[in-house]
């Protein structure tokens, strides 16, 4: 069966994430429910990030074997129609409002192209408004963090957890990876007015890594704690040694590389 | 009283507007009815640009008479308090969810300052998204443009547009304004990857102007107008010679200048 990776965009305000749960909306199957219809069979779509509930989506990865060839135009479109539109018995069509979940892009890939184990590097984008007042416009799409952020202390705390180091303290501790191994290629932090924007990459992720390296920067970006303080962290192996977790909604997936 | 100028954010999408509307939400009912809890007495709160539905602010302008002298920044945090909270009968505090409106500075002005009628420069930026693929993260935020857009076309129509005009062409026909005269100071478009923003600033503009310059720009943008068929529909002085009136959820206003 020929099979397509897919680009894909989401707002997970109201998803509980990428991955399938029973009986609650996951962006998963919002895809799979798509593809079910235009495809006239179910098929897995098998995703290269777990986005957690909350976490957005600028360019998620996917593949899916289709029931025969098609232009990829098509199958963009068709996947779409399918996202955004409600067919009822009669074969009526009434666009779907609150569908957070858009295609991209759809390519033909070999058999051998695997969304999840065959990603190279993923780039995540973590976004913090920075300011005295409540978010309006923002709102479910940064994490609002009131103190003054130092920036160019959030980034000397950040050298530290730059390359292969073990992880421990900097995942969940539901984490199910075998390893606490992980190589953090690059973490770099940039003010722009208000915002303060965390770029994240690395061949892959530890669960809630990305979101307690940011919990733990900002304490060093509130002076709370010394750059060192974040090396300290990395260093002691231990969850309760490393900064909170920062909430989901501030997390962009933006990049897959393969 | 001591007056106070409030600078607001929003997310217009569940609003009918800024202007206060019987049995609907509207921006200014938001923040006057914050107002009153924290102030204790009813006040209005006068706007400097009467947003439609769906339209958003970063920097929306508004003035307000209080009851006595406070500091500014409690001001900023009270009114905020009573946007982003509900209070029961009993004075318990909870968050409420969907609210979208938020103070993001008071300043103590004199009484001779008047949000609407001092303003000497209004900013608008109207984002497109121009892309052959739906929106996901930017549904309600941008305006979804499929036929790629020639930029440099739609910047060579605008330059007709700048000036001091009888811009009847580019207002809604429920206009109430007394003249279809303005003058239009700026006028950019500029493309970031597959984000087209426009930039309009005038001293004040007519109802719809800026969605309609969008819409016509557009034609010009597609190739379906000339850029000259912008200066001919300015010319016509007659509404159903310009293009469609672009959608509400592409523009925002993003700052007043006084």
């Amino acid at each position: 069966m020929p099979r397509y990776k897919l680009t894909i965009e989401y707002d997970g305000t109201d998803y509980v994430g990428w991955q399938k749960q029973p009986d609650r909306p996951s962006v998963q199957e919002a895809v799979e429910t798509a593809v079910l219809k235009f495809n006239g069979a179910a098929a897995e779509v098998v995703g290269a990030g777990r986005t957690d509930a909350g976490v957005h989506a600028t360019a998620q990865v996917a593949h899916v074997d289709l029931q025969k060839e098609m232009d990829s135009f098509k199958v963009m479109q068709g996947i779409n129609y399918y996202l955004f539109n409600d067919i009822d018995e009669n074969g009526n069509t009434s666009q779907r409002t609150g569908n957070r979940v858009a295609i991209l892009k759809a390519e033909p890939v070999s058999e051998e192209f695997h969304a999840r184990f065959s990603a190279t590097k993923r780039h995540y984008i973590y976004r913090i408004i920075n300011r005295r007042s409540r978010l309006g416009l923002e709102a479910g799409r940064a994490w609002h963090v009131v103190e003054p952020l130092d920036v160019e202390r959030m980034q000397k705390a950040a050298q530290y957890l730059i390359g292969h180091h073990d992880f421990t303290s900097f995942r969940d501790t539901e984490c199910q990876a075998k390893s606490p191994f992980k190589t953090l290629e690059q973490l770099d932090i940039a003010r722009h007015g208000d915002e303060v924007r965390i770029t994240a990459s690395a061949r892959s992720f530890l669960h809630h890594q990305v979101r307690i390296m940011v919990g733990s920067l900002s304490l060093a970006g509130k002076e709370k704690w010394t750059p060192e303080d974040v090396q300290a962290a990395l260093k002691a192996t231990d969850r309760t040694k490393a900064g909170p977790t920062a909430p989901p909604e501030g997390l962009y997936l933006v990049r897959v590389e393969y």
